[in-house]
């Protein structure tokens, strides 16, 4: 039996406590109180099916474990074969799933399994897509908390499956500082000694900057661990990486599509973050061919 | 106090169970187990704000009260005063909110009340562009299941307030018959005659055909609701207008963009569904300004 | 191992997903915190017993699935085989289930499998009794939504195991348009039309008349699907049947009984529904009887 | 505002935290993900209503809290007035409640507010009934484990509102040795000694015998609290009232019904159980007429 | 495959529910969204570990089961032998547990699986440490209802695990009368009475008392089960013995601790509770050696 | 009316969610089905009670929102005024809380709310004494995740309020690296190459070190940015500082007791870090004198 997690990225982190809550979830709201009415009427029981789930573009994989998973939910007999896992980088017409078993589960679970690899795996080739433009630069490109509500951990994944890295999960595992509370605070380094003081040592923090001379006090603190450039020119983003000149982490923000990616890579800066990774990505197209 | 529901579409659903659990489910994810650390570390508990959200480009709105919901989850006794609800259509720089309670707990629920207003009304406004574009016909626009995982009812009601229709909630509310269940059936006539022995009296049913001739078979039996026209072009959906001339209700399906849904919708099909509407509509940009 | 899939209804719909919940809350009230002080006082841990599941009444089966999920929910290598499935039509004492496994186990899941087997079996079986009747008519008795609350898609399901159909699964799945609606849009015309400008290609509307001449006006407008005739004797039955001559499908409500429900099939009306299938079927006798 | 709670039995418990989760199931179950599509569709949001909830027939009240939480869930502000709580006695045709709000809230609740009320009076009611014919005598009607599956806290609820006492709540709250335990234990008076040796101080002991010897037996060991004398006749019962002259505590149990109840209660008893309480109640006839 | 039932104490209950929400929710905080960050980053996915579970202080045993279900929760496959089962007694140095599996899984589960096993394994030690003390007397040792929040059920079983006896699992099952009762019932004998008449046959009483005369008056009434002796001194508690002489059981409650416990048994009460047994028990010091 | 929020630490994070779900997850095992029968048998449902919630020893409070909330879910109309919060210092005998309202409700209530601050008390307490002895040196203190299953989020809160400070929340919020990711990955500068590549820039990267060699070569490699000194002896500890002359953060850890953590804060390391803080606190002492 194929175990979902075994179709995991192997370097990305995805709980089998989240894999089932999302599909007891999405099939929850699928199946409803009366089930697939359809298949019911339409199919005996006792008829079998195969089918494959068959990659309609080129792209990268994200979502097979809860694809398998939500089949399995339906039918725990049923038969899967992979023939790409999660992160693997597919051509149109890839077969990604062979299945064969009871025909009802198979079309009852169908357009569930879809739906998870179609969302994941567009967040994955749009990631993939950011990265190959940053081929011979060092930066890395990294998602948001522009996630859908809800999902963010199923996205994050796939921002990982795509071979990008992950910003903050949540408010609670950094600390990231922008304009209001410095105003608060009463200036950059009022608002980085108190958040010094508060975090453990465990705890990074980045602070966000227009200007360089914002910039340039916040280096002078030697507070911070990550200066976030907010919406920078490529011009501007060249003069702060002399400026830092490796004193701190930069992370490019805002302005951030795949026409201006590579530009904004060359600068120098060490991160750019993109919330249209999780925010704006398409639909990967996917489908399951069946043969009942 | 402003209650969410007050901010519905007024002839649209949601309900306040949905609304409970998704603020509680995102709010979850933000918050993590150690919350907002920064706005703790750096805002006195007794800060209070101002703020407004604020469309930064024309469309239409769907979220505010998952919007609003989000921060009284936060502060109770924050205030907040709409002044658009959801379905309004609303141009580049418009209020939405305006919003006064403590810094901390604004600061701490922006990006979630974000994140909902962001994605639904993306939802709407693609939708709502999709209805422009029929303007002169009798065409409806629907959307399908392809839905986010476990945010269909959200989406669903961000395509009403767009000015859609909803298609089938789930597979258990409509009997919709595709190829593999007219072939286990063993054909047209044989697979409508299963379904309406098995269907009650308010189930309606649907059947989808790649051809012409399978059109007129339905017609013959006389035993389908609606009838999906299915990758069909223009001349195609025009004859098959012809054919079927008002003996069923006609829904064409694939290929629907904004270029070609104008001239789909001219063929004079009383349906238009879109997978696009709910899985690849792009994020509404919306933003808070605070003043704390 | 018997999985509790295969006891299902062949042609009827219980989801994995509503089997889980149903069982784990059910043994999580029986079980509480301290759990089956009896049987861990008196049995060791290691006396196994074999059991029968027996009918103490003829009549409709169902619930099997869920006492079978019951007790392997307890034991989950116990052996189970089964002599009938939901929708077995069986005699007082006929064997339904041979169980063999823990003791303990058997004996803490007695009560609560019984329990799923009587309520469910119970509205079965007077479904059953009502289908009986109505043999030789085209009438297709069909249930309400007086269901207990929380337990709706078991108790539907069990209609269905009976033999009957079943009326809408919640507020959702089509229109019903009763007086105060018509009152207050008002009129039948007005109220049928402002709901099929608003429902979607795939709801079906249903609209309650008290009166003959509210049949007429509502078939004058052709905008029903179905009309529910609501506490009507029999004569006016038959008139209704005859003024609507196949226009719409008719509905017969109220009144019903198992005295009177052979009469009202013989109007010829459609469809006849019956809240008491649900609200007021008696416990079926079934038990379980130990050898340990 | 009427607080749900203020409706309770005065001397009964119903936790505020099971009203909420039996009142969010229930709704949740009746709205599914489209809500009441007929209201959205017919009545205009800000149209108001005025309704009574009314019983039609004579009874024991139950599940007024419940109701009241339903139409609060859907509307906080809507304005409620009761003229009965949970276990007053009412005649046919007597006000309940007053309810004035929203018209669509009102419409939408109904259903799910009626199914509260109309399963709990009718398991009040009948219990109820079953104590005014064992006035005159010392006997106690009780429940069982016999419930509906899920309900089991609201249903005990019920039987208190009708007079009764409860049994065990689950199998962790007393000990109760039937024939399989007496068996594997080898015994009446090693099986009492192994649960005496077991149970804590504050876990009662009850076991139930088929035969005069038994009882005397049991009576010998001095180790029971109470006996439960199963499927005895009349003169059985008698005869074991004499035998057991107060040193036990003594349940009549099975084969009890309206009819046979009053003179099993005459034998001097101190308890009668009965499933049929909480699982063939009818459903107790309650409406509520809406004026729109 | 071990399956977690077999490793609980043979005479104790712990739900396999109760074992599966805790494992979940435990997993759930320590997972977090973002997993193990440190094993994915630095043990390849491939990478098997073998690990072994050790007492590394003399004691008693309990939580064995949660740990189990932990480490299969992570890697279904893991192998797991069993050196000791839920009230072993075991000596420092002991092996209980020996793991094989995915490195990942072994080092993801390691702490979660600990903190169940030392918490628990703490609460039965120390119990058993009170047990041993009153070998010799007949005095049972039991909890209170101070217990953690939310842990109510595995503390109590941890205390069966040590040997001692349940006190109430909650305020439901026994009724138990302090001074604030017996002020408002106004004395002794009223309450008694209230108490009696409101409780069902199987509900024992208990009422606590600060003096002598009040032990006196509760006797003369011969409606407790049991009393509660509070906060009396030795002398105190040997008149009290031989003031009640038998006619209840009698629980020693308050001042209770490793130094007074075996004088207090030896007074020849039959019940001694303290709160410090689930309230201020230390950790068990209990560690897994993993050969990665 | 007190909001719980208004109670919490001014400067540390316990979600509004958090405190809803610990509050109803620990209500529901004490309620159990039946609720509180001891005072609905013996206290009038009209009765009202004062209360004060006092402290019978020193020490820091934390806990407070959570019994209000306590209180409040059982009472919402309960009148509640504080004379402390959480992260108060107080003596013996100050009073917390001052309750008025239903006397059930507050006897039903009491025994959670005490729990709660108990418990949580008991470890802000015990972290406070441990910060008492580091002052005049740099040292913090700070927690593992050696907590009580299910109780993370509250005993991490407790700390804060203790005056300590937070290791990791989970396994998800920093890289800890220990003995077995080193043997796998190949030594120490392959894992730190290892985690830094894997890890985002808002990722900390610990690694823990037996030996001042192993420090050595951490420090070498540039990559870490805290290291944990393992069992040292305060020579070693000290030799570690030195060693360390500031480049990273250092954490002592192991051996820490209330006696040994003043040397230990002198050798000049940045935190210490003990499990005691949460496994093994006893509990605070508090009491609830009501005046029924």
């Amino acid at each position: 039996m194929t175990m979902p997690s075994s179709l995991l990225h192997p370097d990305a982190f995805l709980s089998p406590l989240a894999i089932d809550e999302a599909v007891t979830r999405a099939l929850d709201e699928d199946l409803g109180r009366a089930g697939d009415v359809t298949s019911i009427a339409t199919i005996p029981e006792a008829t079998t099916a195969s089918a494959v789930m068959i990659a309609r573009q080129a792209g990268r994989i994200a979502g097979l474990p809860l694809a398998v998973a939500t089949l399995q939910r339906l039918a725990p007999a049923i038969r899967i074969d992979a023939h790409a896992r999660d992160g693997s980088e597919v051509a149109a017409g890839q077969k990604l799933l062979t299945i064969s078993g009871p025909a009802r589960a198979v079309l009852s679970g169908e357009r569930t399994a879809l739906n998870f690899v179609g969302r994941l795996s567009g967040v994955a080739t749009l990631t993939a897509d950011y990265v190959k433009r940053t081929e011979g630069s060092k930066a890395r490109i990294c998602c948001t908390r522009k996630t859908t509500p809800g999902l963010r951990a199923l996205e994050k994944y796939a921002v990982r499956c795509g071979g990008g890295f992950n910003h903050r999960f949540g408010l609670d595992d950094a600390i990231l500082i922008k304009d209001n509370h410095i105003a608060v605070a009463g200036g950059v380094r009022a608002v980085l000694q108190r958040a010094r003081g508060h975090a453990g040592h465990l705890v990074k923090i980045e602070i966000e900057v227009d200007t360089l001379d914002q910039l340039r006090d916040v280096l002078d603190t030697g507070l911070a661990d990550v200066v976030m450039l907010d919406n920078m020119d490529i011009a501007m983003l060249q003069q702060a990486v002399e400026i830092a000149s490796g004193r701190v982490v930069l992370e490019a923000s805002g302005g951030v599509t795949l026409n201006s990616i590579a530009a904004i890579a060359q600068t120098g800066v060490d991160y750019i973050s993109s919330g249209a990774l999780t925010h704006s990505a398409a639909n990967f197209d996917v489908a399951i061919d069946i043969d009942a």
